[in-house]
């Protein structure tokens, strides 16, 4: 055998499967749900690389669900249309023509291009909204001082669509709208959407990916991990701020709500998730149960 | 027993309930396929007539699968955003933006008024286009003389995604838009696209819902029932003509494909589905093999 | 759409029909359990209308059981074989004699042409005695002061048999006759073995087919609600006496055994179970817990 | 291990029980089809000794599905009804008032006493006619000059109903009834109907036990072994002649239809099944495609 | 039937089958785990006859699980090979070379035989050990004095291996071999692991075969039942001592880990299996909770 | 963006899985047949290597089947035991003593240390040979001058010991040994044996892992893709000799036996196996039909 000198590029591409090889048994059979917005959905790229991702996740026995937000799209058509956006609290002020305009952007324009991209991929994905199968119940948001109009808060979720996509083989891709008792659409936040998703499927896992590193120190250096009880300190310490703060609260629910960890990702790294998943590394920070 | 006298009123509801007796039994566990469109889209006594029909299929046993279409409504949206729409042989010009107009009619408005009606009247629904799960893989149309961008034609149907909602208790609700091998969007004609549909799960039934009363002979009294044959001989000698001729021919292939029958109904008499399929009376033309 | 006028016959039929879906949706996948007995089964056209009866329940996904009588039917048999009828207590004295006569016109003649009626109604009916499959197992009834022969108790349900019949498609119909534990036959009152069976397969319904209009009033108005501690006053006032107190006490232990509820129909009114089961009014005397 | 002496009775029994093996394993999950009737059934000793061979072939895995008769005891009811008997080539003139008797008779009395006898064996039997679950559906049987009334031929086996009560771990028990297209009941004979069923459940054997020790030779040794050539040799000889004719055509029809043996054999012998089943010497006749 | 004389051998048969009857009722779809050794496994007649009973067993529905012993084989061949063999408190000191040849002699011959002795007799073994599918997770076993080497403990049993091959209609073949959290192999003691794998597979018995009759009083005479209680009396006062000990002990563990009851049975008895299960009479000594 | 740089391991690793995601797709489900042997069984890190591979397989959705040799080993035991070694054309002369010790070399020591280090890759193994299930049915190998003695020809495969320890999330390995019809052993070519597995199984791949880089040409340039009119002129023109040819034989055979493509493979490559399926690059020679 001493003349047997293995390629080091392929020896490194086998490294890779095999350091892979716990995670796949960990997480064979478990559903994960990911938040998908900011840049890597408006990078065609990133865009291309994300729907490999899930499609991967999927083809190794993990059950990706995928919801999407949409308001920087939903803004452009709004303008476009020559209607104003106006803002509370940093939820948007949604009257019934703004509802329509937005359904139409999130269910009918973002949520069939990432079906679209996962089908290049070469996986198949069913897209919907919250009001499919009456997958998310609704009702109207209360706001101290304004009607915030079709704002809406989570009442229900019944995951049997989801489930029964999942079970087929396919990826469920959610835009986050919600359904009233009437049967009116609600505009849900799709951050807060995810992280409900992620408690009524029992997820091992849920993603937000965002467009910054993670969270960071006040050095600049990213924490990779953290509990519910290190986050409150740094909130009140004021390291975090901002958006931020909303978006380590949904990890906190969700991890209080069962789900194993919560995972704040940067969407601007190609393939962050796969290596978050399937390597030792990491990427992002990731919020757990201390 | 003499003095026992039955509230005719209620004698005839159990006649009726009776009466539907031995179509229930016939058509327990199959499918129907239905093109859903014009004027019972647009009224909503209507639409809320059909939701309901829709709805009680469902909960006796049959698989009903909804196909809508939207031209109108396509039409209004390309207007108020300023686009002309240019027809060639009665098939609408489909450049990219047009195509991103009409996914969105389709996908995020029309599709989901559908699902919401279907929720107010206590099913579930799910609203998806033939992207999702690569329901309906299409190509371009081919033309003689004129490009017509995004128009495509039916290349093959895959209903996993069908059976899947319809085995889950769900309700499908598809808009007539294709998958091109690139994962790009094809505008398809809803009636052929149920047609295609009807063959492709095995339907007993397919419903293709318009303005009309039926298929008149040239005394306007409606033809309750008509053969491939008879059909030929209708076109020949003028009797039919103008948008009956691809609607007839629509049934004439879904027959020929395996539906046992295909049937033309007058989408604006309330629940117009009910009585042809519950009741001895039937209602508008049914094309079945001779 | 002005000039359209729906056939108003039509149209109430199709109101019918859409009357009865949120009763198609409550029951389904439910159990019935009916004791038919009195002038429904004596008269060919209302045994027909309540073997459609049953058979549309079967079609619409409900799970009926049928349990019936045929005390006079005994009777006329033991007369024309000489054999005198003895009574204590509205209870027959039951030798072996007179329980052999019993069997066989219980579950050789009346079994067998309900199974018949339901086969020319288009369902599919399997007649069988509380001893088939050991249904019921029953032990002697004892009495203060007669021995009552072979009428017996019922000590213990196995409804395996009839879920085995219900699921695969079709219509238990069940002698009032039990098993004891040398093999030996027991003389079952079937109104309280179709109370025993609703409680065993967690019926949603039982009904119990009488010859009267129902509980009525001292002003013989039908009192269409009742609950077991109303039932109790009009037993203390003396406006219900006679067979009717335990036919009651039947409803009553089924509705306090987890039965939703029980109902005392007229077995006379043609179709009465439809109207009952299906339509806004109702018909005969609901007893549920308060 | 010199000092070792078994007990020869233990041991004896040791090798039965390992004698049963081969066939044990042979006939796992097959369906055996008995038509039991004759001395067999009158004898309490033996009916009990037939109930637990019948419950030994389920308890090892072996579908038995018992098929009786009872001409004496409709003739002895008819008899005590004053009705006379009439009888054409053998069949039993049956008009409405005789078909009522015999069906009270079979399936009211005869056959829940099988029923019994089985439960008391401690097995589960469901006792049925072809009535039950539309199992056989007759026509009027058609004879050169006489008119026999009610008397059946078989047009159609559904064996769903047995198939049902065998998978729920029960045995089914049939009475020769036979139902027509408008829910008449028609009489038909037992040993026809046995093999009727055997055919239609793909049963391994055909049992048919009748008062005699199988078919003998000139000689009345007993023929242990016969294909259907050597049996017409026998009829034109005239060895067989009599009431063995008809039941050995039954045999022939069954495993000419795929019954793989049919048997005749001697019902007085206390366990003849047992013997023929689970031993090397076997019993009766057994007729196999040469 | 005067003149009707049955066979009394075949009669005798008959009712040995017959009285097998309630046997096979009560113990189908059990466990029994067996372990075999001694006399039984070196004599190939006795050899045979296990195996048949094995089979038998399976024919009627019950599941064996078989472990085998080997000390005496395995002696011989370290002897064969010049290796000494050593004791500590009748554990063998299993060191490294020891153990290579201990399961080169259990699960590549003893284990074996056993399979193509179930084979002859017509059932189909799956050899084992408790490496296999991580049946038996083991530690080494801690002594006082003496460092034993790879003798293990039993830490963990996980039987989907067993089930899943009983329930393909297998027959599990178990060497006494455990694997530790390196994967390295450990010599477990055979009746040891039988007792465990009774426990964790929820046995309805334990047997263990030996060469001797049973557990004997002072007089030699055959103890048939015991209880745990009994078995300390009897261990107090000297009537059972030596091996015996050990083996009772696991027979009191089995039966108090859930075990319905335990035996020691004579494995020089052929088919004493066999006469212990399905006859009155029984075998051996029956250790049950009092 | 412009200030994010992905660290370039990572990313590489990414690219990785990414690379492996349409092989993922492509044999999700299929079944692998491996013959393990030379080299890699002997070297500890590579057969780690083998063992992780295996069990990376199983974690993404391919069944492997091992099937290893042993020939060197069971010389050595040989040789340590006396005995002398025969060869007839490359078959081990296999007399009774002989094969008694490679059974124990093949089924108790080989086999199980292939089991215990999947064990500590993460895995479950169930080590069986051909006799176990009955999986291979042997019978003695003709030779026309010599006697091979327990030299076995594969008879008949059923596999339903395979597919019931894949489908239990297990994985088989399986010493090549076949059991004759009297339940002797016979020895069987292991690189015959995964070939007959492979058909039988119907799997997608047949690996034969060896001590060479593969098929090489005169220039000793590796072969990558080859079909068996192709192979047969190799042989003929002398560029492959000695084992090659019978190993290349068995790819011919499996390929034409339906399996999708054979290959031989260098074991000693570490995870060669992992860069041939989830790799562009692939290794090895592929044998596929032209």
């Amino acid at each position: 055998m001493t003349d047997y000198r293995p390629d080091p590029a392929l020896l490194a591409k086998a490294e890779t499967l095999t350091e892979a090889l716990p995670y796949l048994q960990r997480y064979a059979g478990s559903t994960f749900v990911v938040k998908y917005g900011g840049h890597a959905m408006g990078d065609p790229e990133l865009a291309r690389d994300f729907a490999e991702d899930v499609v991967l996740l999927k083809a190794v026995g993990i059950n990706p669900v995928v919801v999407h937000g949409g308001g920087p799209q939903i803004g452009a058509m709004l303008k476009a249309s020559g209607v104003e956006s106006k803002f509370v609290d940093g939820l948007r002020v949604t009257d019934e023509a703004t509802m329509k305009v937005a359904e139409m952007v999130l269910s009918g324009q973002i949520n069939k291009e990432i079906v679209a991209w996962i089908a290049r991929a070469g996986g198949r994905a069913v897209g919907i909204s919250g009001k499919d199968g009456r997958l998310v119940t609704a009702t109207k948001m209360k706001h101290p001082t304004h009607d915030l109009g079709l704002v809406g808060e989570i009442d229900h979720v019944d995951t049997t669509v989801l489930d029964t996509i999942s079970r087929a083989g396919m990826i469920p891709v959610v835009a986050p709208i919600g359904i009233g008792k009437d049967g009116e659409s609600y505009n849900i936040n799709a951050d807060t959407m995810a992280g409900f998703l992620a408690i009524a499927t029992g997820a091992e896992r849920l993603f937000l990916l965002t467009d910054v590193a993670g969270v960071l120190d006040k050095q600049k250096a990213l924490l990779t991990d953290l509990t519910p009880s290190q986050i409150n300190l740094l909130q009140t310490d004021g390291t975090i701020s901002g958006g931020m703060i909303p978006k380590l609260q949904t990890c906190i629910d969700a991890v209080e709500g069962g789900v194993d960890a919560a995972v704040i990702l940067d969407g601007r790294v190609p393939h962050a998730m796969l290596i978050e998943i399937f390597t030792k590394q990491g990427a992002g920070t990731l919020v757990r149960l201390g």
